[in-house]
């Protein structure tokens, strides 16, 4: 049985609610945004900075080709580090989802875990937005909102780890949620958890 | 039901078992080592020649860093075409596993695909061969070897797709074998086509 979950997703595919929903399925916690605060109260900062600041590198960090960019923020290693203790003291309670800031690397070194990334199409992945979230903003905006978050999360996980975010040997289970579904991307994790 | 299953595969990861159990469970044919016959014959090549560029280039293609290793043989694209056309045709007929050669991206149009990747931690890659296919080989040996072919396979998808070898966007579900098991990855393969 695995008892720590960790769900890295693409921005739109449908991670987060597969992660709450096999939270629900197997009475495990759900850690999401609770992260954030709980982070923001660790490196004494406000939760608006640390939600600013959530899962992306301050100034456009390594977007330009400007030699500064190749260095991250003090802020951005002081707020990388507190979320790292939060992380760690969730996991060691044990049974648990634990959805994005690169919580699969954070953790590689526990024993039960399962490493999930969730991805889709990217029109699947506007539709799914727009049916939701992001109901005012029009379908080329949340095209191009998409394709931002999709490459400052990569830069925020090669920046941080080892690893490179989507890249499958880094998971235990990828998952391409337009194609399969919701329902059953929960069926599949929590059939490989149990 | 999907009707045609691509399994890409890291060498020793027991994704051509997979495979086979996948098409024996839903009563597909399964094609694998048959598709380089079939190729040779239509490319007017020998079995050899052509089991020997199988999912390689020649002249140890972009390993250097010469101009000239830019373009591949005429001979490993003649034979690329006609493996495609092989896939194709077998993909038309439907109901079947398909492992190894790209045939997830030259199958990308096709309808009712359900497209795989399976990977491995390496060290367990290594046992895996070592208990089967490679008895007589050292486990150092193996693992050079095994390194060798996971070079091969990238350049080889990367030189002739739009796609990148192994990273999850380009599949439907991956699954990493030494953590989720043989037996499990058979089923999880099987409950998504089906």
């Amino acid at each position: 049985m695995k008892k720590i979950i960790t769900i890295s997703r693409e921005f739109g595919s449908g991670g987060g609610t597969i992660g709450k929903r096999v939270a629900e399925r197997l009475g495990y916690e759900y850690y999401d945004k609770d992260l954030i605060l709980k982070t923001a109260a660790k490196a004494n900062m406000s939760a608006e900075e640390a939600i600013k600041l959530d899962e992306n590198l301050s100034h456009g960090f390594g977007f330009g080709q400007s030699l500064f960019n190749l260095y991250s923020s003090p802020l951005d290693e002081k707020l990388y580090n507190a979320q790292k203790d939060v992380i760690r003291e969730f996991a060691e309670k044990g049974n648990c989802v634990i959805v994005g800031r690169n919580a699969n690397s954070i953790l590689a070194e526990f024993d039960n875990t399962l490493h999930v990334f969730i991805s889709a199409n990217p029109a699947w992945r506007v539709r799914y937005l727009k049916a939701d979230k992001m109901k005012d903003m029009s379908e080329d905006k949340i095209m191009s909102h998409l394709q931002k978050i999709d490459r400052a999360r990569q830069k925020y996980c090669s920046y941080f780890t080892n690893t490179e975010f989507g890249v499958a040997k880094y998971y235990d289970v990828c998952l391409y949620s337009s194609v399969v579904g919701i329902d059953k991307c929960v069926d599949v994790i929590c059939s490989i958890a149990e």
